[in-house]
């Protein structure tokens, strides 16, 4: 295995020399036709997801769907071409004691990147996720190995991808799908020489790991593994009061969402004790009973999951609220809990994420146990904050703590459901991710696979297009310090 | 110290509670006061500079001009705003077969940063220099570790910064200065749970071990150490032929320069077997010996720098050609030796760099040689070309894969004397920094120190000047994709 990892580093890296200069129009069409290949191969691949993923096929529908506009967003960004952050500074020749040279940068790719994407997301967060669409599209060549909880609906795609390589004459070298389920082809990927970066999406474990021999290797390279988090949401009063049955079915369905796993779930519930919160309580009880229960992704998940629910629900204070008690093998539990702040803040186990459909309501005394609460935790994907403008105004300063320690903060919705535009942020401090400075969705998480280069007094024929006097490709520049698409006279 | 190191760090982080919201025009005003500062007391921070690093007086007036550029230019972003990268997608109620939310997203300061200044500019690279100038920037406040070899230089420009504190009224912990020679006292800083991020400048052994210590902490952090290279020169043909005395004496320059212990010294010259070479090595040993020597920084720096002089002019196919054999203490002996690039390519100890005026001339015996030199090389702060026009046609290929492992590309120019603009790039692959994607020169040294964060749906009175809706700042955005200095309506 070894011997196959390094002919598919070292093919990466030819590829690699010929990819880095492919234009951005040619990579816009590179990443569309990989959408297009996905989408012809659509009823398959959702077809096969599903039965790997004990997830029904509606929901490959929309995640294929997703998945496609996320590659071609990256496109988008490709082509348009001023996301390579293009700086010039003109010489000034005249200047004393030294000339001012001429100085000119721009983002050029690291170099080839591995993904190792996520069981829940067999599209949107692994093979043709995310984390491929922005390498690719930042003219990184990139080496999957495929979830081994997915394996065929990860060759499939892989299968897709390959077609559009072939398609468009780029190099194979710039897409390689390893298939293995060892976790050791995983670390000598990561501690490769010829590898210049990771994507990871999964546990907090297999994150810190990656990163772990990532950065004891004789050349540290980045690692951008996004772990997850409990997503916090806090209820406030007004909105508790105005707007109870609408809250708990989107909770509810927020809870359940793909059998609760999403890297966004709503983890914990954080109110203070009064009659509208314990009618919200009984309201989103009822919710979770009228979902219906399906399978997990797989055993592993589901023992877990189970494993994780025995403890917590045993943890002191802690109330069950509702339990669906599910008997069927792999089928998830819908469970709600409830403890008092109190021990939540004295209880650090109570803070873990629990993979699945569970939300633990922390219910507080007064606002300054709220406060505490809120301030307790550790980094965080999303952050909610449900209230009416009035809760919002009263407790403004509370709510913007959650800047220190969240990625994105959601106004009175779910966290579920990451959008994916120019603006998203899925990212946030450790645990949530090893790198709080960037992010895996949006077209941002270009930015985790470049890095800039500044040439000084180079000759007009020797600059990129992206640098040359007359900005041929139009794009978005700083000269001088002002932002610009003027030529350079 | 251990308890004085916790309060340090937790006044930082109550500074940071204030610091974070003060308005870019603010921190305009506190940093141009910090160079107004510096300029006070302008003389006698020189004068103990120089009496601190054995540095002429002249070299830090200089150095103070560029220290208090750099702090005006951080300023000036500062003050414009438009640094947060704010991009805002607007919501689209209508779409199927979900709403389009509103997402908002900038950059905000990670929280508190320590600063660990280099020997060899006590100014520009140390306690008042770039990083602790990009950080307070960014809105992050700073923990200065004072560098042991010029404590009293350390000292004054930490009270001048105190000072424009003072002035500004903003809280003291946003900047404080240590002062300790000891490791521990890092490596504690480092590994404290309430810093936040991490700036070194200096050797390879320090920014590696720095790096360590904050990727193995229980929440890991970022660190952009700088630790310097040996910073390659290629010389073509022609170049050579037209301008043979100029080069000779402009590298001469560029290789004593501050007593060759700039990090951006060029180390390493490469050229093809001729007589033009052999011109050129006559001439520059010449020049080198026309050249003062001048005491270097302190002891260590000299002791190392001699034990390296013996040993590399000790390995196999060296050969020096000149050696001004300098007898009084502490003062440089200007050395240049040539090896043949057969051997260069056997001896990976002929690429560490040697922190002096040292360089090693690598004789190619045709272009295949010379392209194996070029591409034996690991991360690089800066690469040169010397070169015709015509040079650089014929060898562009190989001129272009300098950017593998370069950051800056300099051409017909020395590496020294790197230019603070917006265009800068002071950094490169590892080992010349230990991340790549980021700069500790220039405008976008701020970036190291940022992190961004999405607001979905967030009411208009939450959101921060940079995001509201009229554009209160005038700063420009990306909206919808688009880069636009337009309101919202």
């Amino acid at each position: 295995m070894i011997n196959q990892i390094n002919s598919i580093v070292k093919e990466a890296n030819a590829a690699f020399q010929i990819y880095q200069n492919v234009s951005g129009a040619d990579k816009k069409i590179f990443l569309y036709s990989i959408a297009e290949e996905l989408e012809i191969s659509g009823e398959e691949i959702c077809k096969t997801a599903s039965e790997e993923t004990n997830l029904p096929v509606v929901r490959f529908q929309g995640e294929l769907a997703r998945t496609c506009s996320q590659l071609r967003l990256f496109g988008d960004i490709a082509g348009e071409g001023s996301w390579v952050n293009a700086v010039i500074d003109t010489a000034d020749e005249a200047r004393k004691p030294l000339r001012k040279p001429d100085m000119r940068k721009m983002l050029i790719p690291l170099g080839p990147v591995v993904v190792f994407g996520a069981s829940n997301f067999p599209l949107a967060y692994s093979t043709p996720g995310g984390d491929t669409a922005s390498a690719l599209a930042a003219g990184c060549p990139v080496i999957v190995k495929g979830h081994p909880a997915h394996p065929n609906t990860s060759q499939l795609t892989a299968e897709a991808i390959e077609r559009a390589v072939e398609k468009c004459s780029l190099p194979k070298g710039i897409f390689q799908h390893i298939t293995s389920s060892s976790f050791e082809v995983g670390k000598w990927l990561v501690q490769h020489p010829g590898v210049t970066g990771v994507g990871f999406t999964g546990s907090l474990q297999g994150g810190r790991s990656l990163h772990q021999y990532a950065q004891n290797r004789e050349v540290p390279i980045p690692v951008f593994a996004e772990m997850g988090s409990v997503n916090p949401v806090v209820l406030f009063k007004h909105a508790l009061l105005e707007k109870t049955p609408e809250l708990a079915k989107m909770y509810a369905s927020s809870i359940t969402m793909g059998v609760g796993q999403f890297c966004t779930n709503p983890g914990i519930l954080i109110g203070l004790k009064s009659s509208a919160l314990n009618h919200f309580t009984s309201l989103l009880a009822l919710e979770l009973s009228l979902t219906n229960s399906y399978k997990m992704l797989h055993k592993g998940i589901y023992e877990n999951y189970s494993n994780e629910l025995d403890k917590i629900l045993y943890e002191k204070g802690v109330e069950t609220v509702f339990h669906a008690h599910e008997q069927e093998n792999l089928k998830a539990s819908a469970v709600l809990a409830r403890v008092p702040a109190k021990e939540f803040l004295k209880n650090p186990n109570l803070k873990n994420e629990i993979f699945g459909p569970f939300s633990l309501i922390v219910v507080c005394d007064n606002i300054k146990e709220l406060e505490e609460v809120w301030k307790s935790f550790p980094g965080q994907l999303t952050t909610s904050v449900i209230g009416t403008n009035q809760d919002i105004e009263i407790h403004q300063r509370l709510i913007k703590e959650a800047t220190q320690f969240s990625g994105r903060i959601v106004y009175n919705s779910a966290p579920t459901g990451v959008e994916v535009s120019h603006a998203t942020v899925h990212g946030g401090p450790f645990p949530a991710t090893t790198d709080s400075r960037f992010t895996s969705v949006g077209g941002d998480a270009i930015l985790r696979w470049v890095r800039p280069v500044c040439y000084q007094d180079c000759p007009e024929f020797m600059l990129a297009p992206e640098l040359k006097n007359d900005n041929p490709l139009g794009i978005m520049r700083k000269i001088n310090g002002l932002f610009s698409r003027e030529a350079i006279k």
